[in-house]
């Protein structure tokens, strides 16, 4: 199972010494299961704003950590965290008011209809709880996912990560669709074809015998490859799934919290109502902190019969951390700056498309941003060579990216919230150079 | 399904105004899965070594929380993460001296035989990957635990907890085994009786046709009632899962590092070497943090054919705060003042025995104690509400402790290992008065 943009440990002795030291150790020490980005894998000692630092002393614009979407060590959340961490870490088995106010301003920026909270640490247990939430509501057993998709590393939601091989295996019963893509079709195409695919889906799964559960999406389909055009496409494959008695799960782990500017979540993008939606990555800022939202009468019957207890999750830190988070991203607008400078930045690399014929389409949403590299002659055959060229030399370059889709042709931009125009103009000067120095193809 | 210790709705208008409040703002924000501690939950605002306050300044000692083990708010571990998230926090796809360093020292507290390590950020995320890579290198599904066993949240580790009740439900193929007790046996009988409850699962499953894949047990059962007498009964129950092709997993999340006294793991105190061992709750005091070691060759196929990524797992910050969790625990010695209080904490438990005989047994290992309560007239007969009416008294008394087992009658007493003498005579003495002004039996 080859992974996007890893490293490669046959090269390894080409690296500099420090780099082939640290490697052999991490063979040594970790399971093998782990993959280093970058043909030339970077060690990073420090971080701020929307810089990293490697060994060296070299700087790198970070341009792919959607964690961090504060940018790096944001002094706010460090404040919270070192605060609240001298003064209690306790979790919620306990009375404690500062969850229940997270919770509440959390609540507020979502669907009305959404009107209760579960904490976990990780997007991957979010997702496994909301699938077993599914699950439980509806006795089935059936999930349908993109065929792309990723959505975490649990035994179950590894199973409904089709980019993840299929080592994976096991429970649920998932069924996959391909991803809502915009290259090459009318929009009316998208929302049409994309339909299709479920009803389909459902169809194979209803003759297998199999109980629907869930539709479970990225709501911006990041894995697959950043789709998010037209707005609205979304709305007739929530209604087929529901007229066959699925749950609708939005996974909002990556395109959350502002990143796509306009919407606080990718799903309002869409105008629909999920009846369970995860959260993670940026929820903490680096911090480990994950959740999901779900309607009250989904939970009820749960909540009844079993218990659930996650001894980190939404603990008294968690809690200091998630809220500073929120604070930032109103006090400094930053879903506001996220709608500018990605408008800047689409603008700077449709410039870029119309001299660099690599560039077969250029996705963005907020400072979520896909783009899509073909091949000069022949615009409809994936440039995953060229794809790999271009994330390693934009290292090169100084700037930090990975790539996504099945085809592994898509770069993955996602810079910090706080991102500025000057930091635009670096990165499409680097993309300029890196793209003109193309060579083997 | 009832929870043990867990607060009754229907008792809220019993309560103080604030805690009305609060509880009911809690229900009105999150799942109903959650469950508070106590008929009269606390709401905690601040923690300090062996001891935390609520929102009146009404300080409690802390027996139960085992997760700040080297007590609330060490200096130490919160200067770590203090400096650290000031530094950089970024993930395991880039290189990071300072894990490998931890993961080399974590390592070296284990049987050589288990030479690699993988980071999640939860005890159930850990469980959860080796039910997966269990599975995936037997082939099978069939996974043996104890019948009141507790593993994790996760669909899959939630449905190996027999003790979160039957909604947990789905794959693995779970079978149960009865929990080594020793209450009323000989210690040959606890080894022989449990290895031949193995047995016959294994019998069971292969009936059923289901492929054997793990044994996973807390190697102090823990949630069974804290059973770990005579020292080395497991190696017969491993040798039978291990003669069935049955990987054997060790479940350390609750009595590892080093809470036992005598032995970091508590495998270790029955000499044997698990193919898997977990690990999780104590091991960033707080800080979420988890993870499992292995043997290599367990993980190399796994590695191969797809790729482990947890975002936040074994992050820059979780490795600092890892870290400075074993520097103190070597320098303060704290496995030692475990085996030293916990001995002296027994003999208080015994000598509280004698005279009140709702005390049936008393269990220590280190600072991991189970008390069981049962009837005066009849010692076999579990008596969980006096365990209930205890564990509120002790509150009420200003000592924080739970209850655990089937039969919800055992005290469950896990402080701080930076307890003292003098916590332990205050905690006696509190027990003392408490058994003495039981009412209603």
């Amino acid at each position: 199972m080859k992974t996007i943009n890893a490293f490669d440990p046959t090269t390894l002795g080409s690296l500099p010494e420090r780099q082939q030291t640290l490697i052999r150790r991490r063979e040594a020490l970790l399971g093998p299961a782990y993959r280093l980005f970058y043909q030339d894998p970077v060690e990073l000692v420090r971080g701020q704003g929307v810089w990293v630092w490697d060994a060296e002393g070299r700087r790198y614009l970070d341009a792919y950590n959607n964690v961090v979407s504060l940018g790096h060590c944001h002094p706010q959340v460090v404040q919270a965290l070192q605060q609240q961490a001298a003064q209690l870490n306790t979790h919620t088995r306990y009375l404690n008011e500062a969850l229940l106010d997270y919770a509440e301003r959390l609540l507020s920026t979502h669907h009305p209809s959404l009107d209760r909270l579960m904490f976990t640490c990780t997007g991957s247990e979010a997702n496994d709880l909301a699938l077993r939430l599914a699950q439980f509501h509806t006795g089935g057993s059936g999930v349908i996912v993109t065929d792309w998709a990723y959505h975490g590393v649990t035994q179950t939601t590894a199973a409904c990560s089709p980019s993840l091989g299929p080592a994976a295996g096991g429970l649920p019963m998932v069924y996959t669709v391909a991803a809502p893509k915009r290259y090459g079709k009318t929009q009316a195409d998208v929302a049409t074809d994309f339909a299709a695919g479920i009803d389909q889906a459902i169809t194979r799964m209803q003759a297998d015998g199999v109980r629907p559960a869930a539709l479970l999406f990225d709501s911006l389909f990041t894995s697959d490859g950043v789709f998010g055009e037209p707005a609205g496409f979304l709305q007739a494959a929530v209604a087929r799934a529901r007229a066959a008695g699925m749950l609708v799960i939005a996974d909002e782990v990556q395109p959350g919290f502002g990143r796509t500017g306009q919407h606080m979540w990718g799903y309002q993008r869409h105008g629909i109502a999920p009846d369970l939606v995860t959260m993670g990555k940026p929820m903490g800022n680096g911090h480990p902190l994950a959740g999901l939202c779900a309607r009250q009468d989904l939970l009820d019957a749960f909540g009844r019969e079993t218990r659930y207890f996650n001894t980190f999750g939404g603990n008294t830190v968690s809690a200091a951390v998630g809220m500073a988070v929120l604070d930032v991203l109103e006090r400094e607008q930053l879903p506001a700056n996220a709608v500018a400078q990605g408008n800047y930045f689409r603008q700077g690399l449709q410039a870029l498309a119309a001299r660099h014929s690599w560039i077969g389409d250029v996705r963005q949403f907020g400072l979520f941003l896909g783009v899509e590299l073909v091949h000069e002659a022949d615009p409809h055959r994936p440039a995953a060579e060229v794809t790999t060229q271009v994330v390693n030399g934009m290292k090169t370059r100084g700037v930090l990216i990975s790539a996504c889709s099945r085809s592994a042709n898509v770069l993955k931009i996602r810079p910090p919230l706080v991102l500025e125009r000057g930091h635009v103009d670096l990165f499409i000067e680097a993309l300029d150079d890196c793209l003109g120095s193309l060579s083997g193809f």
